[in-house]
Order: structure tokens, then sequence, then C-alpha cells
């Protein structure tokens, strides 16, 4: 999506790690215009996937998710919550995410009542990166009985491994910009 | 707005002391019909403040803030990120807020850059009981030398003191529902 790529070109920031910070549109500050943009190209992106209901995990998915949500006929925005404790509850489908940029395992979790075998679900999330955070909401899926009909991501880094993995088994996968490389500060999109 | 209160009366659940959960409308499912009629009431009722930026807490003030900010002309949403650890970053404002439900401290933090002194902010919450939360965003705006032209909450708890504080204060705060008691499992709202 042009509009995004261009707001990362102008002000996304890579730091040391492969970090690109997107704190002043989408992380912190969230660009209200962009967000609405994005939503509906996520709709057109899954119009033919009779989407039910969004998943994504809390804090920086949750705008995204409304916005696409919303421009895909108001259906609802479930968002998975982020434990440290990875005791399990009962009432809860929940999953194990390792965060590479944090170097720590988590904890998602969703209850039960907000995911029916029927649903055919749409995963939304800012990044895709190695493609844990989508693991462990396709595992909540998983132990739903739902659909996970696809994924769509703000921003993929496509040098790292998730997106391919994800693809390879047969997810759909829509990801707004791809990120091939982000070396010496200079961010190399995919066309 | 009858619509929350509406959804309030029919899918809210009181829970001892004083919890009134809205999870499956407002705090992990989240109605984005419901959402954004709430953003448009927002919108109306601060119409004639000039407000250039919306603050909120993560996570659940998020979706109320961006569907608040869309529909007052697409202005940016910033959220506050919680932290367990109270130390000062020197790049970030930060403030203290004392959470009666988990009866515990955290710091919330704005990064400086996101809040400028000509800002003239409304803070956006899902709910209001102590003012905790609009304590802390009412000292990052103070520290950032902006304005706060108010509160917009989704639901008051008028039983509690924190509304009715901070408009003695002179704080403009306009709540969608204010409930005035939930003892033994029934609500009353405020007419």
């Amino acid at each position: 999506m042009q509009a995004l790529v261009d707001k990362i070109r102008k002000e996304g920031k890579v730091l040391p790690g492969n970090i690109l910070k997107v704190d002043g549109f989408l992380n912190q500050m969230i660009d209200t215009a962009l967000l609405d943009e994005m939503g509906r190209e996520f709709a057109r992106l899954f119009s033919s996937d009779r989407v039910t209901k969004i998943l994504t995990v809390e804090a920086s998915g949750i705008s995204i998710a409304c916005a696409a949500a919303f421009n895909m006929g108001r259906i609802p925005a479930v968002f998975a919550k982020k434990h440290n404790t990875l005791n399990q509850d009962p009432d809860c489908y929940s999953a194990r995410v390792f965060s590479y940029t944090h170097n720590t395992e988590y904890s998602i979790r969703v209850a039960r009542r907000f995911i029916c075998p029927d649903d055919r679900i749409l995963m939304i999330d800012d990044f895709l990166a190695n493609g844990e955070a989508i693991g462990g909401m396709l595992e909540i899926i998983r132990q739903a009985g739902a659909e996970a009909v696809g994924a769509g991501i703000a921003i993929e880094k496509g040098f790292q491994k998730g997106g391919d993995r994800l693809r390879a088994q047969g997810l759909k996968v829509e990801s707004l910009a791809i990120i091939d490389s982000m070396d010496e500060g200079s961010i190399t999109f995919r066309s």
C-alpha cells in the first residue's frame, strides 16, 4: 500500500537489531487517516473470504484490527491479552509466544466465549517478522475449532522467515508493506 | 448515550468489588459499530473545543481513542504505555498511576515528541472510577505544557469519586454512560 510505504520512508526509524520504529504514526501515536486507509485495504484484500471476526494481540494490533473490522462490515474485533504468567486459565484459549525483540516468552489469551467453531477469523498484526504472534493466534483458533482465513499485516520484515513460512503452509498472508532489507538505515521495499 | 446504556444493560456483568465486565463489546471483543457511534458522540460533545490530539492509556482505551480521533477530523491518537518499572526515561513524559482494581502502582509514559505545548488534548478512557488514570494523563499534559480540554469517558462509575472531583476542579468530563449504583447485580444509570 503506497501510502504506508511512503509514510515508513518518511518517518520510520531503523535502529540496531533490525528494529523499525514506527511509533510516530502506528505504534504510539496513530495517524487515524492512514489507519482508516489500511482498514479499507484489508477489507479489499480479504473481501472474498467471508470473515466473521478479527483477532489481534494487544496493544499495537488493536487500532489496526478495529479499522479493518469496521471496514469489513462492522464485524467484531477481538484482542488476545498478553500475560507474563504461563498458567492455564480454564475459561481461556491460550498459546505461548516467543518474542525475539524482548527475548522472552509470554502467553496470549482469549476468553473462550469470544471465538466460536463457525467463526472465520482474520488475524491482524502491526508487524510480521518470525511469525511468532501469528503462530500463537493460529494455535488459539485451532483450539476453538474455528477457521483461520488469513493474516493481514501492516509491515512485514521480508528478510525474516515468518511470512514465507506461513505462506508455504498455505496461509493467505497479505502485508501492506514488505521490507526486503533495512541495512545501514536504508529501507528497501518489495515491489 | 442510549446505545451504550442498552448494551451495558444487556451484556454487562457485575462482579464482586464493584467490577463491571464489558469485555464482550468494549474490552476484549469490540463491537465496532458501537465503537464508531461512541467516536461520533465524543466528536459531537467536544466539537467546540478545538481538540488537536487524543490521549489515552493502553490497552483498552486505544480503540475508543482511535474512533474519537477519526471522527474528530482524523486527528492523531496517542496512547501512553504502561510500565511496571517506575524509573524515569529522559525522552518521555511519565506519571504514576495507582490501580485500585489491581491494587498496584504503575507508570504511564508518552514520548516527548508526541505532545507539543500548542496541543489541545482530549483524554479518552474506557472507565472512570477514582480518576487515577485521568490524573496521570493530566500530569503528562502538564509536563508537556499542553492544554487538557477535557476527558471523554465511555463508562463512569458515578458512585466513585473521580468524575465529581475532576469536574469540581473545572475539567470538562463527558461520560457516555454514568452508573449511579450496581448493587446486587442491578445497574442504575444516571438519567
